[in-house]
């Protein structure tokens, strides 16, 4: 849990308004549903399918005590989870010190884009998160193929700047 | 400081050895020379600055006091600093709850390159680090300009998978 950043909070979006609050053990099956509502993260893996429970359960629980790292929810009114991301906090000595705050795991149910959910929980990340944290970069990475994300981003504020590599350890 | 990993440690290289341990604060003014002695870093403020020793004294404290990170620098026989990187391990939940170890700031000084110690260290990062701290990913960005680093990190097994986005605060 990163303990700086107040939350739960409430912001505006095109039609309403969205809840940000941490996650908890408990929503662990929204966030398995949410994480696999996607045709690139299931070829990846992450299928909601029941036997693979018990290893995001320990990861959800392993992200919650960690006092780097926070996975927020978002809520609609009725208490629904309807979006998700992972703040990690990272001091860093590059860029004359300067502490990263990573994102990674964006998703928003496929059923409720386009309202704006996805562009509030960013830029809470960017004006609200960061002066919580101290953080004085945002940094995440998109798979290549998301080029609607792409250009999401950099509306937002982000510059494409880098190549972002992974290595899976026995692949 | 990642307790789990088992530093320090002597790695062949193409003429002789390298030897990886851990920074402590005494490695501040071969680090700040690291980071500075590359064209793209020192683009992005990283001087060699004496004004800024401050900075980067309180952030390489704050890496050596956090659980999730390291500096680990690469030494000669005669103890000069020659390589750094930094690692933070994160646990997530995307990709079946994968634990990720993510490398910053790899750099090998100017005069030393192309003997063998920045590849020694990044296969010691994929090999044995990733095993003492159980993470199933290593993950990094490289500026679009490094197209060397981007062959290296290929040739070495990585996937140039993902476009890495960055947001300054306040820029």
């Amino acid at each position: 849990m990163l303990s700086s950043l107040t939350l739960p909070v409430s912001l505006p979006i095109r039609q309403g308004e969205i809840t940000l609050r941490r996650a908890t053990i408990d929503d662990l099956d929204e966030l398995m549903r949410l994480l696999s509502d996607d045709a690139v993260s299931a070829s990846r893996g992450d299928r909601n399918d029941d036997s693979d429970r018990a290893l995001y359960a320990q990861a959800l629980r392993e992200i919650i005590e960690d006092p780097s790292n926070d996975i927020v929810v978002g809520t609609e009114s009725d208490g629904r989870v309807v979006a998700t991301l992972q703040l990690t906090l990272i001091p860093g000595l590059a860029r004359r010190g300067a502490t990263r705050l990573l994102v990674e795991a964006v998703r928003v149910a496929a059923d409720e884009r386009s309202r704006g959910i996805g562009e509030a929980m960013m830029r809470w990340v960017m004006d609200i998160a960061t002066r919580h944290t101290g953080a004085d970069l945002v940094q995440l990475t998109s798979d290549s193929t998301r080029l609607d994300a792409h250009r999401f981003y950099m509306r937002l504020g982000f510059v494409d700047s880098h190549v972002g590599f992974k290595y899976r350890v026995g692949a």
